[in-house]
C-alpha cells in the first residue's frame, strides 16, 4: 500500500512498528544462531501469517502454536513445520491434526496416557504417524509431567503405542512472569535449561535420547546464554514486547513494537481524561502468574497520563491537571500484554516513522479451538 | 437448525441457554412496563442482532450501543431506534453517524462543547439534525457533566448550535459494580434515580425539560422500583447475567444464561486439572470498578473445581483430589463478565435442555470503533 499518515486512522487502532519488529526478530535469531539452537517462535503473540513468514525468512525453522486452528492458519500461509506446544485431546481436533499432518511437518505435545492413546488410535486408523514431544513441568504447575525419571516413565508408558514417534521434550517456564527482578529471571532461565538437560540425560538410562530439547519464553530467552542439551527455543512475545516485559526489565519502551492509538473523548475534570479504548482494546490483563501491574493497563507514551481504569469501551486516565489533553487529541499506549491485545483486533497497521505502510489481517485471531 | 447434542460441539464453545434468556428478558420488560418506563437494552452484552430483535419484539423501544460500528450492525439487522450512549468525537465517526442518521432514529450522548461543535458542524453541512442526550456523571467518574446546575449550563452552552436537538439526559451508575452488598446496590439505585430527577427539575428553571430521563445498569435495575421523572432504563447484562452479578446478589446461577463449555486436557496432579480455555475464552476480567472476584475466573458448574489461573489457552483449576475429572471430560463454566467473554468468540450456540438448537454469529464482536 502507499504510505498514509497515522492521523488518518480512526481509533482505537492497533499499530505495529515494523522497524522495531525487524530489530527484535534479528536479535533473537542471532542469539539462537550463536548458541546453535533452533528458533521456533510462538505465533500466539502476533497471530499474523505475514509476520510468521518474516520469522522463517530470517532463520526460524518453523513456528510454535497453541491450537490446531492456529496451525491450520499458519499452514495455509505456507509455514511447513509446526509444533503444537499443547495437549490435543478431543476427537474432532485429533482428526484435524491428522488432516494437517498430511500437508506439513507437524509435532504435538503429550502429557497423558489418555491423550496419547486417542492420538495413536486415530493416526493408526488413518495410516499416519506423528512426532510428539513430552511436556515437562519445570515449575509453572500447568500441564506437563515431572522432570527426570517421571518423564522417562511416561515415555515408556506410551512409546509402544502405534503411530507415535518420540521427538523430544519441551517446557515453558511461564512462572517467570511472577519474577520480581531481572536477577530472578536469570535464575529461572538457568533452572529451566538445567531441568531440561537433566531430563534429557535421564532418557539415556533407558537407551534413548530426545532429538529436540525445547525451552522458551521471552523473559527466559532474553537472558539465556545457551546451555548444553537445549537445542530449540520458543519465545513468542519478543517480536513486540509489552508493558509486562518492561516491568520485568526484559525490554525497554524503545523495544516495544505494539501500541494502541486512541482518542480522548471526554475531559470531564482537569485530573481525568477518557479515551475511546477500554478492555475491548487493551484487555483486562494485568499479567498472568503474577501480582498486578502497578502501572495500570498500559504505558501512555510521552508520560502524559496513567491508564487507571477500563470499562469495555472507555479508558479512564488520571493525569496532571496542567496536562494539555483535549477532546479529540490522540494518545498512543503500549499495552500490558501484547498477545491478549492482538486477539481483540481484526486488523493491525504496520508503521514506519509514524507512517502507515501496511495493513495486516490478524488471521489467527480468536482461534481458541 | 435441527437440534444436536451438546456433546458434538468442540471446545471451548460459547453457550446461550435460550430458556433462561427468555425469562430474563420478560422479567425486565415487565418491570419497565410496570413503572411506565421505556426499556432500551444495551446490546454490548450479547452483540447478536437476533437477540436484539428478540428484545424489541418483547417490547423494547430500541437499543443502546456504545459505538457507531455497533449501531451500524444493529441498523442493518432492522433495529430502527438506536441510542449511542457514549461520546462520538472523531470526524470519521461523526460522518458515519450522519450516514446512519438518514436510515434510522439515532441519538447520541454529549458531554463536551468540543464534541458538540464537531457534530453540529458535520450534521449542519449535511443538512441533517440529530437528537442528543447529555451524559450525567452520577458517581462513576468516567464521562459526563455534573448533575444539576452544571448540566443545565452545559445545555445552555451547546443548545444554540445548529442541527442539535436536545432530547434528554442519561447516566450509568457503573460504580454499582464496586458495591459490597445488595443493600448498597439498592442505595446506589435510588441515588441514581434521585440525581436524575433532581437534574431534570433543574432544567425547568431555564424553561425546558428533558423528554427522556434515562438510567440503567443491570444491578441498579434489578432492585429498581420506579421513580418519578425517570422514563427510560438501559440495562444490558440482564439478558445473560454472570458470576459478577451473582457475587453482587443480583442473580442466581439458575438465572445465568451464558456459559463456556471446555475440555480437560491434562490432569497432572490430583489437586489440579487444566482445561482448553484460558483468557482467550474467559477474559482476564475480574470485575471493573471493583475488587477482584474471590471465586477465580468463573463458576464451574457442579462445584467440581475452582478456575484459579488463566494463561491464554489454558485454564488451571484447583480441585478436590477425589474429584473424578479426567482428560477428555467436559466442564461448563459461568464466566465472570459475560460482555467481555462474548467479545472473544465469533459464534455462540443457543441451547435448550442441553441440546443445541441455534447457531448465532456474534455480528457486533470486536466493534470498538
Amino acid at each position: 500500500m502507499t504510505a498514509i499518515s497515522l492521523a488518518t486512522l480512526d481509533t482505537p487502532a492497533l499499530l505495529i512498528d515494523l522497524d522495531i519488529v525487524g530489530r527484535n526478530l534479528e536479535r533473537m535469531q542471532k542469539k539462537a544462531d550463536k548458541h546453535s539452537a533452533t528458533l521456533r517462535p510462538h505465533i500466539k503473540t502476533h497471530k499474523i501469517p505475514e509476520l510468521a513468514l518474516m520469522q522463517t525468512r530470517l532463520g526460524a525453522l518453523g513456528v510454535t502454536v497453541a491450537k490446531i486452528s492456529e496451525a491450520e492458519i499458519m499452514a495455509e500461509a505456507g509455514i511447513d513445520d509446526i509444533f503444537i506446544a499443547n495437549q490435543v485431546v478431543t476427537e474432532e481436533k485429533i482428526n484435524r491434526l491428522a488432516a494437517l499432518a498430511k500437508k506439513v511437518q507437524l509435532s504435538v505435545g503429550m502429557d497423558s496416557i489418555a491423550a496419547a492413546r486417542r492420538v495413536s488410535d486415530i493416526f493408526a486408523a488413518a495410516g499416519l504417524e506423528i512426532d510428539y514431544l513430552i511436556e515437562i513441568d519445570s515449575g509453572l504447575n500447568r500441564c506437563g509431567v515431572s522432570p527426570g525419571r517421571d518423564a522417562v516413565e511416561f515415555y515408556q508408558a506410551i512409546n509402544a503405542l502405534p503411530s507415535l514417534r518420540f521427538k523430544g521434550i519441551f517446557t515453558h517456564a511461564g512462572q517467570v512472569y511472577g519474577a520480581g527482578s531481572l536477577s530472578e529471571v536469570k535464575k529461572l532461565s538457568l533452572l529451566e535449561s538445567r531441568i531440561m538437560a537433566h531430563t534429557a540425560l535421564a532418557f539415556g538410562e533407558v537407551g534413548t535420547s530426545p532429538d529436540v530439547v525445547s525451552v522458551g519464553s521471552t523473559p527466559t530467552m532474553k537472558v539465556w546464554q545457551g546451555h548444553e542439551s537445549v537445542n530449540e527455543i520458543r519465545p513468542g512475545n519478543y517480536i513486540f514486547h509489552d508493558a509486562i516485559q518492561i516491568s520485568l526489565g526484559v525490554a525497554t519502551v524503545e523495544e516495544c513494537a505494539l501500541s494502541v492509538v486512541a482518542t480522548v473523548i471526554s475531559r470531564p475534570a482537569r485530573e481525568r481524561a477518557v479515551i475511546d479504548g477500554g478492555s475491548k482494546a487493551f484487555s483486562s490483563d494485568r499479567g498472568a502468574h503474577r501480582k498486578e501491574m502497578a502501572s495500570g493497563f498500559g504505558i501512555v507514551l510521552g508520560n502524559k497520563a496513567t491508564l487507571e481504569r477500563l470499562s469495555e469501551e472507555h479508558g479512564i486516565m488520571s493525569l496532571d491537571p496542567d496536562e494539555d489533553l483535549d477532546v479529540g487529541d490522540r494518545v498512543r499506549i503500549i499495552p500490558n500484554h501484547a498477545c491478549a491485545v492482538v486477539n481483540l483486533f481484526d486488523r493491525a497497521y504496520g508503521i514506519r516513522n509514524d507512517e502507515v505502510v501496511e495493513e495486516f489481517k490478524i488471521a489467527a485471531r480468536g482461534k481458541s479451538q
